[in-house]
């Protein structure tokens, strides 16, 4: 599903320069390159340092960040040095933002999906 | 609650000597020593990659993981590189265990609780 040319046409489903990598402790770590497709990820309710591993090397490792506010979910990736796009989908914005987010995971896109705070979907206390 | 005087008697409550480190992606991070008393951390129940950093770190800090399978939770200490003393505290040995836990609280030692996966007491799925 990657393209098979690298590009740094950041407009492309698959951008390939960003850096994944996330920061903790003052240590840079690698995230591998998350797999194309769409990924769930939980984030913290209240405690920054609540998320797991696995879910900073994912949305270290995915090209873009799907999340409600952009303003709060950069609190998280600026609290772990992570670079992933953000963009916002939610309620007000569906329709519009939809299309453009199924149409990058058709190019092979690897998209995280968050809410502000909780598992988007599923258990968001918000 | 700590001792006042630095010792290297580990038979006390509070032990000076531990590392308190985790490691992460080749990494060694530093946790702060965890402050005294009973800390009831959550861990994965299937992927060694869902734990939190917050769990990272209380495990890293304490001075002793009390865990029902000394087996199983040495599975997740060695992933990530934690040096803290395992003592097995179940049903079985409860009797016996828990006054010597409670002696060492007392004497002022950080002690985190965890079951072989979940939330020990809460959700523990085993």
């Amino acid at each position: 599903m990657r393209a098979k040319a690298v590009s740094t046409n950041t407009t492309e489903g698959v951008t390939g320069t960003s850096d994944r990598t996330f920061s903790l402790g003052g240590h840079i770590l690698t995230a591998p390159r998350a797999a194309a497709g769409l990924h769930l990820v939980a984030t913290p309710i209240g405690n920054l340092g609540d998320i797991t591993v696995r879910a900073l090397e994912t949305l270290a490792g995915v090209d873009v960040i799907a999340c409600e506010d952009t303003r709060i979910t950069r609190r998280l990736t600026e609290r772990y040095g992570i670079a992933a796009e953000l963009t916002p989908y939610h309620e007000h914005n569906a329709a519009s933002a939809r299309p453009k987010i199924l149409a990058r995971l058709a190019a092979g896109a690897s998209i995280a999906l968050v809410s502000d705070a909780g598992t988007p979907l599923i258990s968001d206390p918000g």
